[in-house]
């Protein structure tokens, strides 16, 4: 430990600088993490609703163990044969379903989704983009222009092409449209007609299940069905971006995508895989895997290395023994019952959507016009991180309330946020 | 363990593809390190001389009492406020002439040199990279197009532009030249001039200091000054890629591009920085993080975490506690004093080339001719492998035998390595 907060706060701004920005108007300095929970400098408790990447767990003791002992071991790389490495790919192969059989190991999701294009480019021998507006991709020069994300001010450029993604709660086609979602799938064809008119065929469509940064979107099976057909009629592969909506986060599946009964050509992984550490991992078939590899070559010093490998490996072993799948679903399910019952009390809630751990809370001022309670969703999360609980806010007017746990979150857990969430309520309300 | 090694390279070729290639052709699986020493599954002992990555030596107890010690406190993220990550990037700053003083975190080399560009890409309004050829920068999308390495088939996209590296042994201005370093830094302005009859004026020059993948190069400082001042005169960025040069590697200083006297805009870190750990690190001024923090925006979900920090921390201090630069400075005399006892001796040698940790070892077959030897260099490679040394070849012909040990190599390492290569050269001979 060293100075106090603000001290902190000071030094951090120099050493950092200002791109760094941080959660909460108080900053949060934690200091400690076990399961659900993280403790600050004061030693004050709270509950962790919001960070995926701590999957099973923070610290957990299963995944401490594999970690501190393959890093006394050894850690090398890739060029030189080691058994880790190799196990824990057949172990995610195993996950998955169809020929998605073959792992490419890398360090972040970012780097997962920008080798995924240099995948699908290389091996389609097309350079085009679609992507759901309003997804957040990664950081990468060529990610980050893929990010259609609200509020950047940068135009892609013209090899990517957004499709508005399904917001039938406040879209351009709403739900008072016959078949709404089926009617967003069609602007696929919009988007392929537009790169067609700029002289280009479509390398992939990248989609991410949980259509987080669009404020949690859980679309009926057929819409990924149709898009997925669309851009693979059009010559593209398809891109599951399951850096967020992997690992059994929503409930049903281990993957995102599985809910809407597709099979993608390359999946990426990021996140969660390693509760902490950085692992990810981009997965796809031997055909493709082997055009590729004709084709380019690829080497990443740090991923797929023994201690990341042990440790991904040690957090799949977790989430298998305590069948975290199950506890999602079920644990899921109570917490969504709670918040559809605050929906019934409390006009200030427009919608509860989402699956799994990965639930969206979208605040209006009023049910009708829909006008978005940004105010009101930036109290709830202060009000929230001041009595204990950690969740976020998202969307276009920052008035969607985030829940999004580690997979190990409880009901006796739930209660308290729905405790929390109902004083907050009722706080806003008098 | 599992399965011998034959079973563990064909289940490798299932699970990983055809993408990932070994090293050595007997493909080498160690599991175990320690100081400068691997093990193989046999248990046969392998001297270290060719990774940069373990730079304060496999397994540094006092960095593996670091990464246990945070990753049994807490793992999170830069949305938190933690001491860790301020008082890491206080010490690399520390480390720094001028004012690079601000740091960003990322995971891996590819996404500090890919950071890079967008910073400089920003600040300066322009799109162009000029990069020295046969560079190896990383592997997004950018950064593999900016990586100009010999045998890649693609052409560049036309905002980047190459200039020949200075290679006076074999390329195309020779030793014979009256100043050939100061005619292969002229070549900048032709670089700036393709780019200007392009209509773009270049955002970043980008130059590693150990000149690695072109076979190593040390020119004098002129070169650099002169190649850094015309890429400013032309309203550039010059960005120091030090994740091959940095970290006391080139033996007189911290960081490769202080061998230069100059000082860049950028630096970027990578390899070394977390002894296995995936560390990686973008350095700029505060002005320069200012301006592109307005302008834009940047979180990588798994850069400067609690743990990575601390992991980093420990690295450094081991460097200072150990005067690993001193040592590097002081073995690096003895190891290319027998070096050159060799080339005197053995015809073979064209050229020992090299600074620091970082030696080649040229072999030709014909020293007037400079024929390459690239046949030798594969064998002499193979043979040092089968007699416990692990060393590499580099270079357009693979003729270029590489030495590039971890920090913590000592004189009495140096005398095993000049032992077998007095051993293969000798052999080769008979």
């Amino acid at each position: 430990m060293s100075g106090t907060t603000d001290q902190l706060i000071a030094r951090r701004k120099k050493a950092l600088g200002p791109a760094y920005e941080h959660f909460y108007e108080r900053p949060l300095h934690l200091v400690r993490g076990e399961d659900v929970w993280v403790y600050d400098e004061a030693g004050k408790r709270y509950l962790d609703c919001y960070n995926n990447v701590p999957s099973v767990g923070h610290c957990n003791p299963y995944v401490l163990e594999a970690l501190n002992r393959q890093a006394g071991l050894l850690n090398t790389h890739t060029r030189y044969l080691h058994h880790e490495v190799i196990e824990y790919a057949e172990m995610i192969a195993a996950t998955l379903p169809g020929d998605l059989s073959v792992c490419t190991f890398v360090c972040t999701g970012t780097e997962a989704n920008d080798l995924a294009y240099r995948i699908a480019s290389t091996v389609t021998g097309n350079d085009g983009v679609v992507v759901t507006s309003g997804a957040y991709h990664g950081n990468s020069t060529l990610v980050d222009q893929m990010s259609l994300e609200f509020g950047r001010d940068h135009v892609p450029p013209d090899f990517i092409v957004g499709i508005e993604s399904p917001y039938t709660y406040r879209g351009s086609i709403g739900s008072d449209h016959p078949n709404p979602e089926a009617a967003y799938a069609e602007l696929t064809d919009q988007a392929i007609d537009t790169l067609a008119s700029r002289g280009k065929k479509p390398a992939m469509l990248i989609i991410d299940s949980s259509f987080d940064a669009r404020g949690i979107l859980t679309p009926a099976p057929e819409y990924q069905q149709s898009v997925y057909q669309k851009v693979r009629a059009a010559s593209g592969l398809v891109v599951a971006d399951e850096v967020q909506s992997g690992l059994c986060r929503l409930g049903d599946h281990y993957w995102g995508f599985e809910d809407s009964d597709v099979i993608p050509d390359i999946v990426t992984m990021g996140k969660p895989m390693g509760d902490g550490h950085p692992v990810a991992v981009v997965v796809t078939t031997p055909e493709i895997a082997a055009e590729f590899a004709a084709k380019s070559d690829y080497f990443n010093t740090f991923g797929g290395n023994p201690v990341s490998a042990a440790v991904g490996k040690a957090v799949l072993e977790v989430v298998e023994r305590d069948n975290l799948l199950g506890n999602v679903h079920s644990t899921s399910k109570y917490l969504l019952e709670g918040l559809h019952k605050l929906t019934q009390e409390f006009d200030l809630i427009g919608e509860v959507r989402g699956k799994g751990f990965f639930l969206g809370i979208e605040l209006v001022t009023d049910r009708n016009s829909k006008e978005p309670a940004t105010t009101q969703a930036a109290w709830i999360t202060e009000y929230m991180r001041e009595s204990g609980v950690l969740i976020s806010k998202i969307g276009d007017y920052r008035n969607i309330l985030k829940i999004r746990p580690p997979l190990v979150f409880r009901p006796e857990h739930a209660d308290i946020v729905l405790q929390k969430l109902r004083d907050a309520l009722t706080t806003l309300n008098n």
